[in-house]
C-alpha cells in the first residue's frame, strides 16, 4: 500500500500527534496511555488511514526511542539488584523459553505447516520485548518491585537465549549448522551481558569522574552518558544481542552516577522518540490475517499459545521465588510481564520471510501475534499489580 | 565516494562521539565548541576518513536537529522585543540579500558562466543560516543583546526574501515565469511569518492553559509544545518557507508560557540531535574544489565575496539603528551574524545541479562558501563580541 511522501515535519506532526491524542484519550479512560499510542500506529498505518508507512527514518526513530527507553529504565534501577534476582531470573527465562518454542512449533505441525516454517514460528514465540514492559512498569512507577526486577533481568537473559536459537533456527534452515560458531556467538554474549552487568557500575564509579573533573563543555555529564549508551549499544550489536540489551546495561552502569540534570535532560529524548517506538510496532499492524477464517484460527490459537506459554513458563520458573502469600501473585506478574513480543518476534518473523521459510500468511500471523501480545500486556499487568495506593494509576 | 554502512547504533557513536570530542577540544583551545564539531563532519565524511556519508536517516535527524534548536532559540527570546526591532531588521535583511546575490552574479559572469549559472550562484549567496549563528550566540548567552535579536530577526526575514528570490530564479530558468504565483507565494510566506510573529504568543497565552487544566497524562505542556513545534513547521513548509522559521516562531509564541520543565526536556532533545545538524554541514565539505587552480581560485573569490557583501550589506542597514559610539560595532555584529550561509546555500546549489545549471565543479564551489562562512563565523563572531565579563567564554 503506498503511503503519502509527506515532508518530514508533517510526519513528525501526524505520529507524534496520534499517539499523544490516543495515549491522552486512554489516560481519561483509566488505560494504558502505551496501549493508545501503539493503537494510533494502528490507526495512521497501512492498515486503516494509509497516512504514514513504515519507512527508514521512522525505523531510525524507533530504534533510537527503544533504545532511550531502555536506558532510561537502566538508569532507575540498580545492578546489585538485578544480580540478586539473577538465579530465579535465569530460571525464568529458560522455562519461557522452552515452554512457547515447543508450543509454537507443535501448533505449526499440527497445522500441516511444514517442518521449517513450523521451527520458525516456534523461534518467533521465544523472544521478549523488554521495551513494552519496561515501559509500563515505569510509567506506574513499579521498577523498584521485585517482579519487575526479575522481569527486567529475565528479559535480558531471555534475549541472549533467543539469540541462540534464532542462531540455531537460522543454521539449520539454510542446512549448515557450525556448532563451534553458535557456542562462540553464545559464549561472547553471556560474556558481555555478565561482564557488564557485574562490573559495569563499578567501572564506571571509578573512571566517569576523572572525565568530569576535566571536561569544560556545558553538560559534559550529559554527552559522556550518551557516548557509553552509543558505545554499549555498538558492542552490544556485534557480540550478537540487541542494541537495547547494550543500551540498558549503559543505564545500569551509570545508575549510580548519573545526577538530576542527566535524568531530566534523558527524560526529555525520551518523551519525544518514545512515540515513535510504539507508533512504529502498531503501523506494523497487518489485518491480512482477517482474509479468512482458516488464517485468523490460526492466529487466535498462536496468539492464545503466546500469552499462556510465557505465563505459565515464567510463571513457573518464579516458584523458585520460594513459597509464600504473594507467591501466586508474583508468578502472575512475572509471567505477564514477560507476554509482549513486540518488534523482537517481527525480526524473527522477517527473516524467516527473507530466507523464504515462511510463507507471507504465516508471517502475517506472527505479527499479528506480536502487536497483539503487546496491546494486551499493559492492560494485563494493570490488573496483576493493581495496588491501593497506585489506584486511580496512569500507566 | 561508498562509505560503510554501519548498523543504527555505531553510526549514532561515530558522529556524536567525534562531534563532542572535537567541540571538547576547541572549548580547551578556547574556540567556539560548534567550529569543532562541524569540522568532526568534515573529518569523518567522505573528503577525509570516510567513515559516514550522507543519508536519509542522518538528514532526518540533523533536520530535526536544527529545529530543535530555532525551536529552543525561539523559547529564549520574546516576541515583543524581536518587532521592536523589526524595521531595521528588514532593511538589514533586505540590503543583505540584494548585495551578495548581484556580488554573486556579477563575478560568475566576469569568470565566463552561462547567464542563469550565475543567477543561481548569486540565488545561492542570498540566504543565511540563521541556525550557525542561533547556536553561537545562545551558546554565548547574548542572545538578548539588541544585536543579536536584530540577527534573529532579520535571518527570518531573510529566508522569506530568499524563498522569493529563488521562486523567480528558478521559474527565470524553466522559462516560466509566472508573477501571480510568484506574488502569492511571497504573500502567504510573509502573512505566515507576521502573523505568527505578531499574535502567535498571546493566541498560546490564552488557548494553552484550557488544554493543560485538561490534560492528565505526565508531562502534558511538553507534548502540546512539540505538536505545535511540528504543526508551525509542517505550515511553515506548506507556506514556502523553511521549516526552521516555523519552529522558531512556535518557540516564540511559547516563549511566554512554557516553564522551567519544559525548556529542559527540550534541552535534552538539543544536547542530542544539534551535533547531527553541525556534523552534517562537516560531512557535505567537498575537497573537490582545491583540484585545479582555477576552481581553488574561485572558491576562494566566491568565499571572499560571500562574507565581504553581508558585512556590508548587513551592516550598512544597521545603521538605521542611528549613529552613537557603538554603532561599529553593532554593524559589524550584525554583519558577521548574516554571514553563515550552511545548508542553505547548499540547499539552492543542489537545486540548480538538479535543474542542471549549474555544473558539478560550480556546486563543489557554492558548497565549499556554504561550509567555509558557516567555520569562519563563529570564529568572528567571538571576536566581535568579546567583552570582559564574558571572557574565556565558551561558544
Amino acid at each position: 500500500m503506498p503511503a503519502h511522501d509527506f515532508p518530514l515535519p508533517v510526519v513528525l506532526l501526524i505520529v507524534f500527534g496520534s499517539a499523544k491524542l490516543m495515549g491522552e484519550l486512554f489516560v481519561k479512560l483509566r488505560q494504558p496511555a502505551l496501549v493508545g499510542e501503539i493503537l494510533a500506529g494502528a490507526v495512521i498505518g497501512p492498515s486503516v488511514l494509509g497516512w504514514i508507512a513504515p519507512n527508514d527514518t521512522l525505523k531510525a526513530l524507533s530504534d533510537l526511542g527503544v533504545m532511550f527507553l531502555l536506558f532510561d529504565v537502566g538508569l532507575q534501577v540498580k545492578a546489585k539488584e538485578l544480580l540478586r534476582v539473577g538465579g530465579t531470573a535465569t530460571l525464568v527465562a529458560t522455562v519461557g523459553v522452552i515452554v512457547p518454542f515447543f508450543a509454537g512449533w507443535g501448533i505449526m505441525l499440527a497445522w500441516g505447516a511444514p517442518q521449517y516454517e513450523a521451527v520458525f514460528v516456534g523461534a518467533s514465540l521465544v523472544a521478549t520485548s523488554v521495551g513494552i514492559t519496561a515501559s509500563a512498569l515505569s510509567a506506574r512507577g513499579l521498577l523498584h518491585e521485585v517482579a519487575s526486577q526479575i522481569i527486567l533481568a529475565a528479559a535480558v537473559i531471555d534475549d541472549v537465549l533467543g539469540l541462540i536459537v534464532l542462531a540455531v533456527v537460522s543454521s539449520v534452515a539454510t542446512g549448515h549448522v557450525n556448532f563451534l560458531e553458535i557456542t562462540l556467538t553464545a559464549g561472547l554474549a553471556t560474556a558481555f551481558t555478565v561482564i557488564l552487568a557485574k562490573w559495569g557500575t563499578s567501572a564506571v564509579n571509578r573512571v566517569l569522574p576523572h572525565f568530569h573533573t576535566r571536561a569544560e563543555a556545558e553538560d559534559a555529564q550529559f554527552h559522556l552518558s550518551l557516548i557509553l549508551l552509543f558505545a554499549l549499544s555498538a558492542m552490544a550489536i556485534y557480540t550478537g544481542v540487541a542494541a537495547i540489551v547494550g543500551a540498558f546495561l549503559a543505564g545500569l552502569a551509570l545508575s549510580e552516577t548519573a545526577d538530576r540534570r542527566v535524568r531530566d535532560l534523558t527524560r526529555g529524548v525520551n518523551e519525544l522518540l518514545v512515540p515513535f517506538f510504539l507508533v512504529g510496532i502498531g503501523l506494523h499492524l497487518d489485518l491480512a490475517v482477517f482474509r479468512t477464517p482458516a488464517t485468523l484460527t490460526l492466529a487466535l490459537v498462536i496468539l492464545a499459545a503466546a500469552i499462556v506459554t510465557k505465563l505459565i513458563g515464567c510463571g513457573l520458573g518464579a516458584v523458585s521465588l520460594g513459597w509464600n502469600n504473594e507467591t501466586w501473585q508474583n508468578m502472575l506478574k512475572i509471567g505477564l510481564g514477560m507476554v509482549p513480543r513486540g518488534e523482537v518476534g517481527m525480526v524473527v518473523a522477517q527473516m524467516g520471510l527473507s530466507m523464504k521459510v515462511i510463507s507471507t500468511e504465516v508471517y502475517a500471523v506472527v505479527v499479528f501475534m506480536a502487536v497483539a501480545t503487546t496491546l494486551v500486556t499493559p492492560l494485563l499487568l494493570k490488573i496483576a499489580f493493581r495496588s491501593p495506593v497506585l489506584e486511580p494509576a496512569q500507566v
